[in-house]
């Protein structure tokens, strides 16, 4: 069975369902940044999924990052899989800007998150469940 | 057309093409590290390929993670486009130890690279075709 990993719970929001992800936005308010969680257990790399789960998932990641770039002002997007600190499968998708704190280096490792106040994550997650809806 | 990055042309030696790719060892002993970079022009972000383009790059990511699984002791695989520095879209397919210097931050922006010394170089992209024909 499918359990979330404590570090992932811990750390983002559950935005949606996109296939066979979970959509998760990070509480970190630096950068727009989504992780895509395949709901199959004991997966640690992207080529472990079949041929059409990959599929589904760079999907979905197209999905989200045409929504990151219509709806947030974005220079780059970083996407991407490492789990060296939590295995368990998930997905990057990074909206980066020229002038975010880690620019032009990897958000991973990048000091540390700055959560969300009350109010402005529910805003972004509204946004992206309003450009999702518009997407459909 | 086409044109490498100079950037990328400069850091990195071709190994073989892989369908729309063409991979690339980037020379940094302290990783295998490999990229895949699609051979069309103006590319900046994964999802500006067509469906069926990013299915041969996930083939082809695929299979050089199975390769680097099994002919190298890596614990950990890294993949993905970031282009922060190098816009040029080009897929990372790396290969992380717990031991590696950067472990278990991201390779990007992590120090300098360590160039092969002169033999190791062809000895590592031999063993990469050796593994290329094996599957074929």
């Amino acid at each position: 069975m499918f359990e979330l990993h404590p570090t992932l719970a811990a750390g983002s929001v559950a935005v949606t369902r996109l296939s066979l992800c979970e959509l998760r936005l990070i509480n970190d308010r630096r950068f727009i940044w989504l992780i895509l969680v395949p709901q199959r257990p004991r997966l640690t790399e992207l080529h472990q999924l079949s041929e059409s789960e990959q599929q589904q998932l760079l999907a979905a990641s197209g999905q989200v990052s045409r929504l990151i770039e219509g709806y947030f002002a974005v220079d780059k997007l970083n996407v991407g899989a490492l789990g060296n600190v939590v295995p368990q499968l998930h997905w990057h998708i990074v909206g980066r800007r020229r002038d975010d704190p880690c620019w032009p280096g990897p958000v991973w490792g990048c000091a540390s998150g700055e959560p969300y106040p009350s109010g402005e994550l529910e805003r972004v997650i509204a946004t992206l469940l309003e450009g999702i809806e518009v997407e459909r």
